[in-house]
């Protein structure tokens, strides 16, 4: 029922073309996996995200867990069938969130202000600042649900069982994910424990031909470390890969990391660069042989008033665009851009109406989907390289 | 290019099925006008709407006043050009909005609650509550509002000078809307300056063929007034009529109200009930010859978590939906009920997802759109009272 194979290699760099199949419908690479954190895209229906371009779908496994929700999933025979859509779906293992509310509370790293919502932040109960919910032992987790306040427990094996339960075509194996400020030897010896977890995911995971499970890499921004890691999970049963954890301080880190990384794993798997999405990191990544992203940038850069255009990004709550009666972007061919002004969107923006949110959604969904056809047919004509010229030129 | 005709009266009634006709296509009446007050739907766009069964939206000037923006929408031509619609649009003057922020914030009057947000609200710098910020002249209202905190003046002449920039298809005279909490003394002055306003606003108007406009009947809950009130504003030449004002303080008022008003109107004309849409009103109202109505229940209500349905009002985010397989309403042919169960919206509503309020919002557009077809088919077969007893059965 699945299957993937590489249909083209870019002549000039390690980009690839190739062919995802699922149960559930066939995944273009390079792909972006659109956010569907709760079960659903912000603003948007997965059928319309569907007509846009989105070939698959990342849910937050997180999310069904700490409210015990995948027990309401499990009696509709799982998220397909709960959200009645007929897409591929991946979810990840938890993991991320979890450990975010570790070190991502104690470090006050950036992503986690991002992952929960400013009232549960700001609940007194759990006064979470410069603390660490978290308790990592080597059989899993333990944490403090920021929503309840309730001891909760995740491991490899029932981050794998609840993600059986919640059906996606493409799993994530359950991993310890560490801090950018994390040390040598703590990035080291959370490593150890991602790789005994990912043998305790296999296990959990066993056979079936209805989904399939990605290994996670970490090893931080160490180069050692993520070479044990690539030849480690490399050499596990894994469909595929997903390239986790820290990715160091700077962008030209994540080229590093990529290079340390990718030539060590089989080169017919695909391989998925978790969480990132920046323009600018969508072409490096594509550029050394990532295969599929997943990232909320469409959708939190629309919450912020922002959209893409081929001039650049643009806020559309910026006075300039009062009057405006221009689209977004005049290349662009999306309904939002084909049906409204600026000055409109700008209107709806400063009179914060929701429909000016879900136009914005529309348009960077599409306008991104659109960038990931145009990068596939680059690929396919040896002209990777002049088109992220281009777009690094506009998106640096 | 305007027309208004009866096509059918009910036997049992007063009810009547007629036919508006506009520039921008035809509404049959009896009907609701779907409200977008700042120049959209809350989580559905104009098109969508239309499908769901929408002839003719509701749109309010005085978001389009306080901020200048009708000089925007001048610059495109009007609103169907500003929002790129085809479909008939309503504009109402302004004042209801400029007079609730007098008694509504003085009287502490239920509805002001819902017509500005509570960040506004609780802006220190204009402490509104027991304050009225409005000063009536017999010229017009000065005010101060609640956005910037500058002062601002609206009259019958620029709030017609405004509806014309804003081109809607129907327009509404500028009158002085009472508290209900309003003496007999203070009502009748108000109705009195409503009525010089009416003769301004007409000369203001000036002869269009492009837009029509619906004087108002003011005259609160007091039988005299509102003959007198009816029997004015029915001897100017207005397109339709507007049923304004405090409709008494119970439901029985409402049709106390009605029966003294319209029979002293011309029944040629179309009459439109300001803001009322309660289902139970809606029945009462059209029985006793109301056309047209504009209400933001619907919207409302979904950001309340509550759908209509054929078995009373439920409110999705109970936690006996939490796991329940049937749609909102199992006789509802909506695109909502046809694809989502109630769990899967329970699930977005307690994850305060947009997605879930966007599915109850259309699931209560088309809802209450159906209604008022079924209405007109009852009016059609002389079933009117019929569907009214079935109806109230449920909805009281």
């Amino acid at each position: 029922m699945f299957s993937f194979r590489i249909t083209k290699k870019d002549k000039n760099t390690k980009a690839r073309l190739g062919l995802l199949l699922t149960p559930h419908g066939k995944i273009n690479t390079p792909n972006l996996s659109i956010v569907a954190t709760k079960g659903s895209i912000r603003g948007l229906s997965f059928e319309k995200a569907h007509k846009l371009g989105a070939d698959v779908f990342m849910i937050n496994t997180f999310h069904f867990f700490h409210n015990e929700r995948y027990k309401i999933v499990k009696k509709f025979g799982g998220l397909h069938k709960f959200l009645n859509i007929k897409y591929p779906i991946m979810t990840d293992s938890g993991g991320f969130q979890v450990f975010s509310l570790g070190f991502g509370m104690e470090h006050n790293v950036g992503k986690v202000a991002d992952i929960f919502p400013q009232e549960i932040k700001n609940k007194q109960n759990i006064n979470i600042k410069g603390k660490n919910l978290v308790k990592i032992y080597d059989d899993g987790v333990e944490f403090s649900s920021p929503y309840s306040g309730n001891k909760l427990f995740l491991s490899p094996e029932n981050s794998i069982k609840i993600q059986k339960i919640l059906q996606a075509d493409i799993i994530f194996a359950f991993d310890e994910c560490t801090s950018p400020l994390a040390t040598y030897e703590y990035t080291k010896l959370a490593m150890q424990r991602t790789h005994k977890w990912a043998i305790k995911c296999l296990d959990a995971f066993g056979k079936t031909k209805k989904q399939v499970m990605f290994g996670i890499i970490q090893g931080g921004e160490y180069e050692d470390l993520r070479k044990i890691s690539s030849q480690f999970i490399n050499s596990l049963p894994f469909f595929g890969f997903g390239i986790g954890g820290s990715l160091g301080k700077s962008k030209n880190d994540i080229k590093k990391v990529l290079n340390w990384t990718l030539p060590l794993l089989d080169s017919n798997k695909p391989r998925h660069l978790l969480g990132i999405g920046e323009i600018d990191d969508i072409f490096n990544a594509i550029e050394l042989g990532i295969d599929l992203f997943d990232c909320v940038i469409p959708t939190r850069w629309a919450r912020h008033n922002t959209a893409f255009s081929y001039q650049g990004r643009i806020n559309l709550k910026s006075s300039k665009y009062k009057s405006d009666k221009k689209p977004i972007d005049i290349t662009c061919q999306c309904e939002v851009c084909k049906n409204y002004s600026r000055a409109y969107l700008h209107h709806l923006l400063k009179e914060k109406e929701m429909y000016g949110i879900m136009l914005l959604v529309e348009h960077n969904i599409f306008w991104i989907l659109n960038l990931f056809k145009k990068i596939r047919l680059s690929i396919k004509n040896n002209q990777f390289l002049m088109l992220k010229k281009k777009m690094l030129a506009i998106y640096t």
